[in-house]
């Protein structure tokens, strides 16, 4: 299968993580080098890395931890686990930092209960995990593809790590005929700086279009199916994703589209309402490129997520609850 | 009342017409001098000028044309009022163009079937025509801000050429604490350069939100009204505006949110579907401040309006029918 670099975007090489920089995208595919805590944290807190990518940012971190303190006594070791899951904990909201945390924290302490090797305990677990994980979201992509139908048209909002691009790639080689409207998801442009670039880069078709645009092109019947990514799931099937998704969900219901979105449910979080939003930095969305977009006293406001309740969602494509 | 910029963007001064160069904005309040026709197909084909703005430059030029060529006969003159018509109106599509002209040219045949100076008719006419119109527009911001109640947060889109922001400053005088939500409006970010700049600039207090983030302001229950402009309307209420204000109505019925909009009726269109749309050049959507926003073999598809279907509007607060 053709592999997008959003798709695994943080790998060990040598005991240095390499992180792809989704800032630099499209104009370059290069990798930040991260080796400790400190590090993983200044590239989730600046979004050089969103979404999958954070998710394996904050395994791989524990891993570069076990290896920085080889030398500790494995209870030395788990509290710096347990430093390190908190460290990572408060980075960044809406992300569930903490759910993935407390399982390498919860193998440390099983560990030192049952007596075994702690160091070597927690690693295979964690490359463990993140090999079921690779499997899985494989599997996702060909789950994708089988949705999609010859002649499909196609909206996507934001980026979902390779996923998307690589199902289309896969529903060309399975001889469909297919093609993507992406948004560019205002303010960072994730739709045209990754989701246009990766379906494009593997040889998809691909139309950018503004946010703006959405129910016109529901409306001319230029769409017949609209599939996103969540970067949060709750236990009643309402998830959390990239600010704007929920609009679309609304739109898709209204022109009658179904809405197909990739969950990676949880059942710690009852309902979309228990979910914290993370409202970022207005300067974020008042700038493009460095420049400010406004003169004068004006204010901004920039929720980073919405929450999508379930009644708008035709099916969800899952991996297994973590 | 205090008076935006963009209320009145385009005034002839010693046969010149001085037209607000709106794309320097919110930088620059800086006007380019119009002589004749093709300067005015210029303003109007590069967008230094939309909308309400486009109505006064095409008014305008024929005073202009009338006074390019004094030394006509009636008969020539008369023949020149209509090949400027016929110019105007292929300069832009989605604005009525001919709608406006083949009042000029009625005016201009009347002079000489009644035998009067067409010169000093057409442009009494003219003058009148303009003076009447800048009455119902002011009229209409009173109208707006009858509407508008102590307390109210209300979201707007694009720019509806000062009257949303000099009723917002009225509200003020009359003792009203309102705010105002504009969406940037991509890609020609008008909310954020035009909109929000005007309204701050008289005075008020406005936020600027994504074009994503409308469901999410909405659902908050951070907006109770939204108004919005239109470029152009029909006999059964249906109106087209900026792209983007299609999805903002059908958001606010799902979230039970009166949208009002500010329409100049029009019965010579029948309904939405008979009104052309102007695709513009997927360059404009493709970049900002000139910079490509994606790499790769990208399409790009930029409607430049939308039309929204009358079921949709609480109230349109109208002006006099041209």
């Amino acid at each position: 299968m053709k592999e997008s670099p959003l798709f695994w975007p943080a790998s060990l090489k040598k005991n240095i993580l390499h992180v792809l920089d989704e800032t630099l995208i499209p104009k370059r595919v290069q990798y930040v080098k991260v080796r400790n805590t400190k590090e993983a944290v200044c590239v989730i807190k600046n979004m050089k890395t969103r979404a999958f990518g954070q998710f394996l940012v904050v395994l791989n971190t524990f891993l570069l931890e076990i290896v920085n303190n080889r030398s500790l006594t494995d209870k030395a070791l788990l509290k710096k686990i347990v430093s390190t899951a908190n460290v990572l904990n408060k980075s960044r909201p809406t992300f569930p930092f903490a759910e993935v945390t407390s399982i390498v924290v919860g193998w440390a302490q099983k560990a030192i209960a049952d007596g075994v090797d702690l160091k070597s305990y927690v690693t295979k677990n964690i490359e463990g995990y993140l090999y079921g994980i690779r499997m899985q979201r494989l599997g996702r992509v060909e789950q994708i593809a089988k949705i999609i139908k010859d002649g499909d048209s196609i909206l996507t909002h934001c980026n979902v790590s390779g996923e998307i691009a690589m199902a289309a790639a896969l529903c060309r080689e399975q001889g469909k005929d297919i093609h993507f409207f992406a948004t560019e998801t205002r303010p960072y442009m994730q739709g045209a700086k990754l989701t246009a670039w990766e379906i494009a880069r593997l040889g998809g078709r691909v139309t950018l279009i503004a946010d703006n645009a959405v129910a016109t092109v529901m409306d001319d019947g230029l769409v017949n199916k609209v599939i996103t990514g969540s970067d949060r799931s709750c236990a009643n099937g309402d998830f959390a994703n990239k600010i704007g998704t929920y609009q679309i969900a609304v739109l898709a219901r209204e022109f009658g589209i179904p809405f197909y979105v990739l969950l990676q449910p949880s059942k710690k979080i009852k309902k979309g309402d228990d979910m914290p939003i993370e409202v970022r930095d207005p300067k974020e969305l008042l700038q493009y490129e460095g420049k400010k977009t406004y003169e004068g006293k004006v204010d901004g406001f920039y929720p980073g997520f919405d929450i999508v309740p379930s009644r708008y969602v035709k099916e969800a494509i899952s991996i297994k609850a973590t």
